[in-house]
């Protein structure tokens, strides 16, 4: 168990292989055994495994070539309307079209996801997570015809790796837990947690390539950028809304 | 690992025996592993062991006894706080006080606590996930320092079981499962999907103890009610704009 969480890698490269039924439905057995709120399950699974449907996906997620190349991609959604439906059939009225549930619904989809990855790895697969997803969530949400009070949360692109990726670097745990309570970082325990990070031969290539002068102005000027990030932000919070999770009306 | 997964319970009794540095030491170490967004690491967790600080979480966490007799207590944040810092001090400028920025940093909290999960399980120690983090964010983040970029998403309590419950009750994995696209559900569809769960005895139970007709009532009437949900909604909207992620001007 421990050496699967360990050994995680991002895999952005698959061979042409399927994933046998039985395998991928040990996967979904597994995602459906995390924890959810007052185990009301509100996320669902989608999974695409068709060709037509898969290279609108792949369209919706900046054409990343894994997504064409990988067999199955699982688009994980919060969900409250197979909830609410049963709801309104068991002569219950649903309260849950508003932020705190969409984000509630999130978590569970979330936690489910963390279990189909690791229980994918344990089979050999590979994944990746594809942040694109709530970039691009309402064409997702038309390509998968998604109906109100779904949205979808992250997205696993699944498949046997083509590739031997190293481990990629993390921050010494020091530098991502705090004891008892948050310490606040000064500006020498920032130094001391991403130094590391910064000495990486792999990060003076990056700054090279992308003609930086810091690997932070990678983030903020080339790969998470200012206005992007608004545009998304908008973007995202108004398909929320449009999806019924904005009422906040007693 | 797949073992780990299908047999995980939710545990709510804790014994009194404290949890050996090397084993909490690795299942922070698994934390870490989970997959993040652009490896930015946008997140923090917080461990709690003082029985003063673990009183006071109790409180915010609705006194739930399990939170004074867990040994430990993990506070997963949503957190740019540190990745700000560390812009500002090599010459670029975050743009991440946003909606987008605060949901990204927060998958990257949850598939942390996820894999912090099945890691604590695998060392035979118990966890149980409180939702109260997010309706209780703001007492939550004055008992813990959090500063500015820096919101609790979920909390695990952790410790060794004091009780061996049953395996939870799912939905059928069909019922959450949908192929190519979402298949929307009929009536008929729901009544398959929820039949299992409503004829458990324990539902019986739990309506009869509830004095209400339907198991679904017992959701919107006394456990998740609207008037809660958008109470929590508006005061975790606000706490989330209050520690900076609602700035959507360009």
């Amino acid at each position: 168990m421990l050496e699967t969480i360990l050994n995680h890698r991002s895999i952005r490269k698959y061979k042409n292989t399927s994933i046998n039924d039985n395998i991928l439905n040990k996967v979904l057995d597994a995602a459906v055994r995390a924890s959810t709120t007052g185990n009301m399950q509100v996320y669902s699974i989608v999974v695409t495994k068709d060709t037509e449907i898969k290279n609108k996906l792949w369209e919706c997620h900046f054409k990343q070539d894994m997504v064409k190349q990988a067999p199955v991609v699982l688009t994980f959604c919060a969900d409250f309307n197979r909830f609410n439906k049963w709801c309104e059939q068991r002569k219950a009225v649903p309260g849950y079209d508003n932020f705190l549930s969409f984000y509630t619904a999130s978590i569970d989809a979330l936690l489910a996801a963390q279990n189909a990855t690791l229980a994918a790895e344990d089979f050999g697969l590979g994944v990746c997570y594809l942040g694109t997803t709530t970039y691009m969530a309402e064409k997702i949400s038309e390509t998968l015809d998604l109906p109100a009070h779904v949205v979808p949360v992250t997205t696993l692109v699944v498949g046997y790796p083509n590739e031997k990726p190293g481990l990629t670097d993390r921050l010494p745990v020091e530098g991502v837990v705090h004891a008892e309570k948050y310490k606040d970082y000064s500006q020498q325990d920032i130094d001391n947690i991403y130094k590391e990070k910064e000495s990486l031969e792999f990060t003076q290539e990056l700054i090279k390539e992308n003609n930086t002068e810091t690997l932070a102005q990678i983030f903020t000027d080339k790969r998470y950028i200012k206005k992007d990030n608004i545009a998304f932000s908008k973007s995202f919070l108004e398909f929320i809304q449009n999806k019924g999770f904005m009422n906040h009306e007693d």
